[in-house]
């Protein structure tokens, strides 16, 4: 086989086959390459710049010894996949469940969590989002510090896991969503830079460098980038992407780099006979992520935060930080009949003005959630809405969610009110790093009120171990009570067109401001809720499903 | 009248009235004002930030000492305009001629250019295209070190010499184009970053941390730059602007601020009841700044470097810096053909890929030209192209330019050879300031073989002078052949409806590359030329227009 590697500026690189050393040879565009006849599947090695260190291949498709060790080579051709009945799904009907692999099933892999899709078929959902799986330092991480992003982590269960993950998958009817970062790199382990200009300190990110995909030499770095968007639709056999923090990607390109990603991906669809789509976390408000190319950039879908901070200020008083921009109901309304409300108006938390009209796109290009990782997990100590709001609220949250002209997207346990919180964690094997990260954790939120003790130490095992799901909850009554009411909900929006039919201009929304209640009209469904202790709008109808404080009708 | 400024860090800000101290008040948004009931025009004033040094208003209508003295209050409702039979220009058939106040004129002045406003209109020009006129440090420069983008210079004669210039340009049936630079300021006199955040280190561009657009508080520096826009459309009567080097405009908002400026200057057009235009120099090939809003910007046009260096590398065998991604008669048909030849290939002097494809716009969105104030004064010495090319040249050049689908442009002088260059020049008060630049225009050379006696000093009085135009040159027959010549084929454009349509696909061009010939055909019109010794190939038609190396026919 081949080895191939992008160092435009080293004078010299050697592949190291565990001690073994071969040069190789410089060939156009600061490609350098080598034959060897016997490596293949699973040969381990490492590649040496100017005589330095070992380093990891940037595109390592394996780090079974984790971020500083070798690589290992992965023959994709070799897996035995049997999810050939499986033709791809229809994204704008879609329901998607965000799950973290490490801390969905007790044993943290993909493996286990292949034991509970049935619980999510059952559930309802039709896709699964995975937080990012790429090598990251030590075993415990959201995914975000990923530093191998050809690499499906070793702790999950490495390349042949995720697989027998996706394959699992399709054969229950799920389709598979991977969050991919391609705006930073984690701060350990990210050798990317010695082998060539992957970074450009001319534009910043919250991260610090930007991802160089606009200057000198860009060109091999944006191939990086989609060529791991291709690799994991086509040798995992993943069906979408969720793309982090699109707003960090600075490209002044006349082909964004979104663009030509979207490019790309659609290709490959035709390719691989199935429908791939690119989702994006967008902190911009722009259609033009999601307008049809050539005018757009042609993406399926992006996240709503505005859509989550409407509800969660109409069901909490939370005014701090971003939440400063929303103030309930009259939001929320502005939400599900505009899609996000900050469309060219002033955002406090921004000191500037954002976004601009949401208009000539049906609801589904935006996802619906009250609860993601970052919504919880950002929070100081990881609480989710279960924790704040009694059940029969949860109720409502759910019934607006899942009735919203939007993709709907839950968090792994949010269907049963899980009572686990979903924490901040990290593993980062630098000791001097994993001291600062705990160390800012702990002082993100002091400008907040939380003393230091009251902040789970990212670092710590046990915060972790926290975090992981507790599947014996469901053993309880009040959790399977919620559980039937999410999916009696998802059971109700896939039966119902109206529910699915993203046309904003169709959706109805009275809210009453001072009794606190919200009706929401589609089509023959009526939702009518009350937030506070108003009794439910009466509406007419059929009741399909009643709780204490929500009640969904059918008109006669 | 009301004095006002935007001062959002400052804790105290006072007017400064020729000594007599004033506190103003603060407003909103960090906006704060006074009134002062007997100040109006010519009141001089500045404003003391925190107790500290006067400073000039960041939006001083003029500084008639400078850019560190005081500011000076314009009344705009006073100046006796007498163009009221202007009703603008119709851009598509614009024929542009760019000149530099400074050295346009012996006086170097505002009026001292309307003294040859005459010679324009004979020469068949519609529209004037100013450098920029906001003042800079002392008396000589280019425009691009301007500081007070409101003030027009005070060594041109200040807003009233401006107006006068304009207005009688009108009277003549030119339109006014002026350029402006929102992309960085000149680095003396430069006070704006002690008032607010006009600059942000988040992003860089070519001079440093790129203006504020984006960031937070980014909407008042939005409004300065674009109420500077406004204000020279509307105040001083101005048809049309040229913005300066929009790619180091860095702006991820869901609105860019060209699409805002645009939006704006449209609705001002109404108000006025004349076309207001926008073009752009861009270093990105990307049609989004043309296309039409809201998909695109809805600029108007956009200078074409591609068209200049293709004809560059047709005529001369330079090849070095990003003349090295074109090679002559190829890319000159390519540009006539598809605007612009870098559409998404790899660009060697920028080390990527570059631009995106000419679709869907006519070519009068683009300006062609052989020659502006870049493409002399950025060369070491500052040389015209009639420094290097014979006459013979000079007239296939013009006949290219001019019979060519896009706007053309000349630059000062151009119409007759001039036989003066156009020189980097400075008048940089700070003499730290002077002496780096001075230094730095040497060093810029050296890679390219010049020694440093060979570059002309930019704070050197002479090489100002040096650059002024020789009015007395069209006294020689030489000269005046050739102005002759550009008259005659301006007179042909003109009155040739297919010469100023600008759908590519009508335009058929044959090249021969062994030949060095070039034909191009444009409904009934002809052009067919030779670069090099070969004889003019023959084309069929009347003769309307021929010299030795060209000739243009009209089908029979």
């Amino acid at each position: 086989m081949e080895f191939r590697v992008w160092a435009p500026k080293a004078e010299r690189v050697e592949l190291d086959l565990g001690g073994q050393r071969l040069d190789l040879v410089r060939g156009e565009r600061g490609w350098w390459s080598v034959e060897v006849p016997d490596a293949g599947h699973n040969t381990e090695y490492a590649y040496r710049l100017d005589g330095g260190e070992a380093r990891p291949d940037p595109r390592s498709p394996s780090q079974p010894e984790g971020v500083h060790g070798p690589s290992r080579v992965v023959d994709h051709s070799l897996f035995p996949w049997t999810d050939q009945a499986w033709t791809g799904a229809h994204f704008p009907s879609a329901a998607v469940y965000e799950l973290h692999v490490g801390t969905f099933s007790e044993e943290g892999t993909f493996d286990g969590a292949i034991q509970h899709l049935d619980h999510l078929v059952e559930l309802g959902v039709t896709a699964v989002e995975l937080l990012p799986v790429a090598e990251f330092p030590g075993g415990r991480n959201w995914g975000y510090d990923g530093v191998d992003l050809y690499a499906p982590h070793s702790s999950y269960g490495g390349p042949d896991g995720f697989k027998r993950l996706v394959d699992a998958c399709h054969h229950r009817g799920l389709a598979v969503i991977l969050d991919v970062v391609y705006n930073h790199l984690g701060p350990e382990g990210n050798y990317l830079g010695e082998f060539g200009p992957y970074f450009t300190d001319y534009f910043d990110t919250p991260w610090g460098d930007a991802v160089n995909y606009a200057r000198e030499d860009s060109d091999e770095v944006r191939r990086f980038a989609i060529d791991n968007a291709l690799m994991w639709l086509r040798d995992y056999h993943v069906d979408g992407l969720r793309l982090d923090a699109v707003h960090a990607i600075i490209d002044t390109s006349a082909e964004h780099l979104l663009e030509q990603l979207a490019t790309e991906v659609e290709e490959l669809g035709v390719v691989v006979g199935r429908p791939l789509f690119l989702m994006a976390e967008s902190d911009l408000n722009d259609t033009r992520l999601l307008l049809p190319r050539p005018n757009g950039y042609g993406l399926d879908a992006q996240w709503s935060d505005d859509f989550h901070h409407a509800l969660r200020t109409t069901f909490t008083d939370e005014r701090r930080g971003y939440f400063v921009d929303f103030d309930g109901l009259p939001d929320l309304a502005a939400t599900l009949q505009r899609g996000w409300p900050h469309a060219g108006t002033y955002s406090a938390s921004r000191r500037r003005t954002h976004g601009r009209p949401y208009v000539g796109l049906p609801g589904w290009h935006l996802l619906g959630y009250a609860q993601n990782h970052d919504q919880v997990g950002n929070r100081a100590q990881g609480d989710r809405l279960s924790h704040v709001l009694p059940g029969d609220q949860l109720e409502v949250v759910a019934a607006l969610v899942l009735t919203a002209p939007f993709v709907p997207m839950l968090f792994q346990g949010e269907e049963w009110g899980a009572r686990t919180p979903f924490q901040y964690f990290t593993s980062h094997t630098d000791p001097a790093l994993g001291r600062a990260v705990s160390e800012g954790r702990r002082n993100e939120f002091k400008p907040f009120g939380w003393s230091p003790e009251e902040v789970p130490d990212p670092q710590d095992p046990a915060t972790f171990e926290r975090s992981k799901l507790d599947w014996a909850e469901l053993e309880h009554d009040d959790h399977q009570r919620l559980l039937s009411w999410y999916s009696a909900l998802l059971a109700l929006r896939r039966s119902t067109p109206e529910l699915l039919d993203g046309r904003l201009d169709r959706v109805r929304v009275d809210v009453d401001e001072g009794a606190r209640t919200i009706v929401v009209r589609r089509g023959p469904i009526t939702v009518a809720a009350t937030i506070g202790t108003s009794p439910v709008p009466v509406v007419d109808g059929e009741v399909v499903l009643s709780a204490e404080r929500v009640v969904v009708v059918r008109a006669r």
